[in-house]
């Protein structure tokens, strides 16, 4: 028997005063008006900006009141003029929550309420619980040189949980524990099919896209107007909507507030090390450039056994620090007056064994490559260099049997391999903490720019719920 | 009891007419005078000149006489004033032989009759029974640019004999059959002692020197004067001494006529596809330069069971012979209007998965990288460069997960890898044969000289006993 244009009566969580428990009642729902819809809630899951709300801190209060605005359910039945939505289907609400904008490059990000509307098709919507700060977000935010797109939500470096799914989405459900990653793997295309790939020819990282792929539309908004999305991943916010494809579902018993740092930094670098140079127990390893992502194919070079790892840095301040990541020989190029390559094969009989560069400057990208031995050396190249640099070296620093790689993410596919490093961490074999610097509440989210910036931290972890 | 300072009885092998089969029949040995040493013959071998003089034709014939001038044996006594030699010690004989001697650059080779001093430690003398023309020995002979050393025996790609080994040789003994090559490998080293490597610390190719590691002394001389070596092979002579790690021993049944082409272009062209490039069945191979080189790169990619076989040359000539060596796409940059990595990319929607670069020129060489597929593409450079060209790119190109390296000698180790490869000849997986375009006699050397700068052979074999 139809309950359209019925009063319905049912169960309700009503909250009669401020910050005092929730009651279970029976309430009574009247059928939805013009533009209306009555749904039927199957979920819903708590959400930070209920609980402020219902502590009533500053706010107007306004009481007896009804919570939640993170639910799926089902159409019920539908008010005049409704033609969008019809009795049965499965809709999912528009949350909203809190994330830091930002409105102009360079300037502090400002924590806003916003809109982050349902996903769509082959799109998930996550809860991030934990986000930590990259290199790259500074260097999109402070917008010099590349197009700019404002306002933004930054981040890409998170783990979080699944609140929702859209159509066409089985691989996860709700409730599952992920790691949003800047790049995605279809599983479909060329570069995802190759064993030798991830570069997937759909999810492949984009700066300039400030929208979903599907539409082409952002799924923030504020006010009414649209809100850029970063990388596919905008995890500066509390809810997020990213596609399927960007998504790695790992080991729920992982701690998210560690493990999110392999959404990209930490993997990038250890993967450059361990799934491209690939170095050998016993063998020597250079790293060019001792920041995070350094530090975690220095990290690669420990765990894959080298005897030595040899640090190079123009700070060296940095060394000490560098210690705990397995580094144990230092080069300052600063401190010789002869060609860094040259200092290192004079270390080490003639070139080291593998090199992973990580500092993004050409010239230091050709001396890292120079520096290998010759007949087994292998240079890996992992930063982002300018856009007009060229590579140039003689031919026969290569005819002699040297090899010159790059990786991207450090050749990590994000869906098929994530969740096998997630495991290395609870294996302990690969050291996560020590990355961890820093941390601070969400509220604070522009001070782990300034600690980047000012060369502090390694990886600032931004606490969502805090 | 002592036989020294006697007239000793024994057999000998005796020619009484020219032409007419030798008569064994006991003669008398007097003791040695001054400046003499008396030897017992252990083993002798038949040489071309034994054969010429005893046919008698043409120069002054002197008979009775004892012909053999290739043997090994002990001193049974010494004459007056002999200090460097005594009784018991084993002794090698000096050669005489022919040999197509370069007497100044770019001129014709002359067929002179040379000296070839026994083998010293560690080196072994060769009768060589084949060997064929590569361009590095042409380009060493015209002499442009680089030190000349004449007068000087050219020739790397042999097969031959071992006719007697010097002291410590334990690998190699008379009769074995072997390839001499260029390159050596000494298997103490660094480089021999990696799995990556070929590239011998003391026996790596070395175009500048003349003489023999060990004494730096050269083997051959005329008329009391030396004649230098060429990359420690000189096999333009029947007989030749070489560092017993530059000596390959192979299949005894394998055909010499036809494997010594093995011993450079061959093997360099198709390692630098089978150990460097490694393509998967299926994929698509790009080969840059369709010499004998580039040729045996696209051999290397056809048993690899490339799908897609590309080659690149200016000379559209080449095309038709190439299809033999599986080669079933063409392109000649000089046909189109925009770089040839575009017009790959065209036509294998994005890159080709692996490429290998055999012109030295370094413009193909950079369009030869560019032109493999981002996320998986592998390039290889065989070919060598002038010496202040500079290969120049952008790194992204790297970044994008391609995969620069080069190669020398198609990374085969010669002693240990060499006979595999000749096996591969006798299981048929490998198609030699194709690449022998000519053949001519020892005294026709300068045509094949023509040949390879006319570009009419591939491989021209030159019949040493003819």
């Amino acid at each position: 028997m139809s309950t359209a244009g019925q009063v319905i009566k049912c169960r309700a969580a009503v909250a009669w005063e401020a910050g005092k428990p929730l009651s279970i009642e029976e309430v009574e729902v009247a059928p939805p008006q013009k533009e209306e819809v009555r749904l039927k809630i199957l979920f819903t899951s708590l959400c930070h900006t209920d609980v402020y709300f219902w502590e009533a801190k500053g706010q107007h209060p306004l009481f007896p009141r009804i919570y939640g605005h993170e639910a799926g359910g089902i159409v019920e039945s539908v008010g005049e003029g409704v033609t969008d939505l019809q009795p049965g289907d499965h809709v999912l609400p528009v949350i909203k929550c809190r994330a830091a904008v930002a409105w102009e490059a360079g300037k502090p990000l400002s924590i806003e309420e916003v809109e982050v509307a349902p996903p769509q098709k082959e799109e998930v919507r996550l809860k991030i619980l934990f986000t930590s700060l990259c290199h790259t977000d500074v260097y999109f935010w402070e917008a010099k040189g590349q197009h700019p797109l404002f306002p933004r939500i930054y981040g890409h470096e998170a783990g979080g949980i699944v609140e929702s799914v859209g159509e066409g989405v089985t691989d996860l459900q709700p409730g599952d524990h992920v790691l949003p990653v800047f790049t995605g793997e279809c599983k479909e295309c060329r570069h995802c099919k190759s064993e030798e790939s991830n570069m997937c020819d759909l999810l492949r990282i984009n700066t300039d896209r400030g929208t979903m792929l599907s539409d082409g539309k952002s799924r923030f908004s504020k006010d009414g107007k649209p809100i850029y999305h970063f990388l596919g991943t905008s995890t500066f916010s509390e809810y997020t909507v990213c596609h399927v494809g960007s998504v790695a579902k790992i080991n729920p018993a992982a701690p998210l507030e560690k493990v999110c740092v392999l959404s990209c930094g930490i993997c990038t670098g250890f993967g450059a090390t361990v799934n491209v140079a690939k170095p050998k127990k016993g063998s020597s390893v250079a790293i060019f450039g001792l920041g995070a992502v350094g530090l975690a194919a220095a990290e690669g070079a420990r765990v894959s056994g080298a005897a030595r790892i040899i640090g190079v840095d123009l700070n060296s301040n940095r060394f000490e620090e560098a210690k705990k990541f397995g580094v144990n020989e230092f080069v300052n190029p600063k401190d010789h007056n002869k060609p860094v390559q040259e200092v290192i094969a004079e270390m080490t009989d003639g070139g080291v064994d593998r090199r992973v560069e990580c500092t993004g400057s050409v010239q230091a990208m050709i001396s890292a490559f120079e520096c290998v031995h010759d007949g087994w050396g292998v240079a890996v190249l992992v930063g982002v260099p300018n856009k007009d640099d060229a590579f140039k070296t003689h031919p026969v620093n290569f005819l002699n049997e040297r090899t010159l790689k790059g990786t991207f993410y450090g050749n990590y596919k994000p869906r098929s391999d994530l969740p096998g490093v997630v495991e290395m961490y609870m294996n302990k074999e690969l050291e996560v903490d020590k990355f961890i610097t820093h941390s601070v509440p969400f509220a604070e989210i522009n001070k782990a720019f300034d600690l980047m910036l000012s060369g502090q931290s390694i990886r600032c972890i931004i606490r969502m719920e805090d």
